[in-house]
């Protein structure tokens, strides 16, 4: 093969790729907002034939031959060419590793299990998911162990969704989390409860679409390129490249902070996916890079920047123009510790950022323990209504408000939750550094993010996938992330909000 | 290659070729209704690329092969299968006469072509488009010499058109129309002109989309598989299958008519589509039939059974609910007289239904000369001027709102108006038929259309493609279709309406 040709190749590959990923991503959203109630069947034929398609080009066997080629070239790549070919390497040494088989039955296994959850957790029969939870750590201990058997199965998964993440780092970083946190929210529930009236009571559905386009326009997005919809559960997908982004919220009638807050954190997920540099687009590097990056950024907008006091200062005037009768006789202040208000609750979805860490650090805690074999699933919820009487001091009244509540689990994904708390973490120790030489409180106060955003464009959203996340984060702050920035900012925020 | 093995082999090409026309039919629909603005470089992107992929599965040497095979075993195959690979077969021996560098030119001059003639429209500007006319006349002249040298160019489009078609068939068609058609107009335009007040003035938009989902159920529409939303143009598209119908609308805040024909009208296109035989699915003769026939249900439901008394009757107490102040102090008839004033106009899409085929008449009779050299290009705009003095009476008064005026030219799409004027013609035909063995007015008065529908379902809609248009109507009406019903239609309806 001739090394010209290959690169070309090289890239062609990867545009035939973002299109398949395209037309299926834009089928699922297309499911999520318009598409009539009886087409999923329809979509689904669609989809897996899309889907089998962009399969065979990723691992058939000339997309294998052009990689290994260029992989043994490496000394006549540039950078970006090296991290294209081992990021789509890495995807077919996974696959290769897995038996056909395996696969497969994991592949239906998940759907399986999946319905499953879906009806226990409807009906609280933790029971009836139990024996799926068993073949689901019994199936992905097996394919860690195809796919790096010199490594703890639990440490393989938390690797994949967090490269460079292991054990041994996440019981440092939680334990120093959970010395600060557990304290803290016991002296915050011993404190006088902030007054949530502000953001409570009807706010009409067209008031809040109007609040819409005035965040996004506020956050710093190019609505020539983010588009927004409404859906059940808020997200945002990348159509194709950075170039189409869809963020989508949902309005709580009785709560205007709610959908508020959700765009500000889709709107984070939303600015850097469409910040990546231009040169990567239709690239294997295009858009976001792991999870927990990801969700320091959408974290960063949401809690950072959106509950700050210069957000709220800010926004202010829009919400007595728009939420009249909500806002009337309080001052910012007032909604500003409203939307800051510290609850330990029952429900990770439904938390508050103080608190949103120990409902991680339970999962992994727990997650450790089946993976290591020192807890069965037959003890799992006790454990769970344990650690969440311990961390939290709430009691679970039962399993679809305990160990049912998330979906992740039901489709395999052990070693995911650990990357939420990361981003809470990325986020606060990013905004440290950034305030070395941004004046951050300034630039929100005056409702133009163009230096915050042009902070995180240069040391982390222009990158895309181009580096791992550790060297991406080291570079940017000139130091591994620590934990530290993170209960810093904690403390001092609701310590002050809490007179504590 | 074994015969079974090919027959499956059939279906699953089709299935793929299904999926991609699902994702770039989505695309498209993604443009037109929700994407943001600054998207379509992105979205022209991957369409090209899953263009290219359709593209070599549908003509590729495989896909040859395989057709050609079966199209040798004829008698092996079921009558479904003889058609799918007599009409994928059709599209390749087309692909395959054209010179390749003649195609590739020919897409790159109506690109062109479409650009100039927006701008041309927009600044009333004939001169700049007609080098284009020019060549796209030239260009569409070879290609039909390279498909059906044996043809009159214009013949050749015609029969792509609307299978069966030719000048010889479509003179002796309109010259019949015309004859009656013209004295019809003149009489209406000497008559006193009905009051349109009834559908004038400020209609709400959400009164208008209230109307839509109550006008598909009326229809008798599935909703569970036809969604609805707003666009600049409405228009119906499929998804992948008949198992996935999106139709759209818009809405004239000043005339609540518009919008609920145009529903009445798409959902006519849509009930088609959706009412192919399951077995179609998936398959190359899924979804409707010539645009001809296709038409001919839209209209249908537009004009033969919404625009009738009894429809309008049925549906004047939901008027009366959703804009009272427009039909206070008006009757269901005098709706009904509103929405079939007759007035000769400028413009073929908003011209009524007695004036509308004079519209078609007028392109048809300049293509022919335009075709058969007897009109040059620098003469057409004075002779569509002179047409349409002769036929309807009015005065063009420029050519963005004469010659100008349609986007098909500009694309090469000669020969396809007549297949408006066939639909409606078509339309009359099938209802006259109908009404032997259902009593359709009494079905429309009481608001449930499903004998009518079951009626189209079984002579029309269940086919798909698998028969040619006019074999489909030959044994729907028992007879090949003439223009007679139509102008008995409307005739009797306007004489009624006009005192005439």
């Amino acid at each position: 093969m001739e090394l010209e040709q290959a690169r070309k190749e090289l890239l062609a590959l990867q545009e035939k790729m973002s299109a398949y990923e395209h037309a299926t991503a834009l089928l699922q959203y297309d499911g999520d907002t318009s598409a009539p109630e009886g087409t999923a069947a329809n979509r689904a034929h669609t989809m897996a034939i899309l889907g089998e398609e962009l399969y065979k080009l990723a691992i058939g066997a000339e997309t294998v031959q052009l990689l290994e080629y260029l992989d043994g070239q490496q000394e006549a790549l540039t950078e970006k060419e090296q991290r294209m070919v081992y990021l789509l390497l890495k995807e077919i040494r996974h696959m290769q590793k897995i038996p056909m088989e395996e696969y497969i039955a994991f592949e239906k296994l998940t759907v399986e299990a999946g319905a499953v959850w879906h009806r226990a957790k409807e009906e609280n029969d933790y029971a009836s998911f139990r024996p799926y939870l068993d073949r689901l750590i019994a199936a992905t201990t097996r394919i860690a162990g195809y796919c790096a058997p010199e490594k703890e199965p639990y440490d393989y998964w938390l690797d994949e969704y967090e490269e460079g993440m292991d054990q041994k780092k996440l019981d440092a970083f939680f334990d120093g989390l959970r010395t600060h946190l557990v304290p803290l929210i016991q002296k915050i529930g011993a404190a006088e409860q902030v007054d949530e009236t502000p953001v409570r009571g009807e706010a009409p559905e067209e008031a809040q679409a109007k609040l819409v386009p005035y965040l996004m326009d506020l956050l710093g997005l190019d609505r020539a390129h983010v588009g927004f919809t409404t859906t059940l559960h808020p997200f945002t997908t990348s159509l194709g490249s950075h170039y189409d982004e869809r963020i989508t919220t949902n309005y709580k009638l009785d709560n205007y902070a709610d959908s508020l807050f959700s765009v500000v954190h889709e709107g984070g997920h939303a600015l850097y996916d469409t910040g990546s540099a231009d040169e990567l687009a239709y690239t294997a590097l295009d858009g976001g890079g792991s999870m927990g990056l990801h969700e320091s950024q959408s974290r960063f907008y949401e809690n950072l920047i959106g509950r700050s006091r210069a957000f709220v200062n800010h926004i202010f005037p829009k919400l007595q123009e728009l939420f009249p009768e909500r806002v009337k006789g309080f001052t910012a202040e007032d909604v500003y510790r409203a939307v800051n208000r510290v609850t330990p609750s029952l429900i990770r979805t439904e938390s508050d950022e103080v608190t949103y860490c120990l409902h991680i650090m339970i999962r992994y805690e727990l997650e450790k323990r089946l993976f290591n074999g020192t807890l069965s699933t037959e003890d799992l919820p006790a454990e769970w209504n344990r650690l969440y009487r311990e961390y939290l001091g709430v009691e679970v009244p039962d399993d679809a408000h305990g160990v049912l509540q998330d979906v992740h689990w039901s489709g395999g994904g052990f070693g995911y939750f650990p990357s939420y708390a990361l981003g809470n973490v990325y986020g606060a120790a990013l905004l440290e550094k950034m305030k070395e030489t941004v004046d951050v409180e300034a630039a929100v106060a005056a409702g133009d993010l163009s230096l915050v955003n042009a902070w995180n464009r240069e040391h982390i959203w222009q990158y895309g996938k181009l580096y791992p996340t550790q060297k991406i984060l080291r570079d940017a702050l000139g130091q591994e992330p620590t934990a530290e920035a993170y209960i810093r900012y904690l403390e001092t925020k609701y310590s002050e909000i809490y007179g504590l």
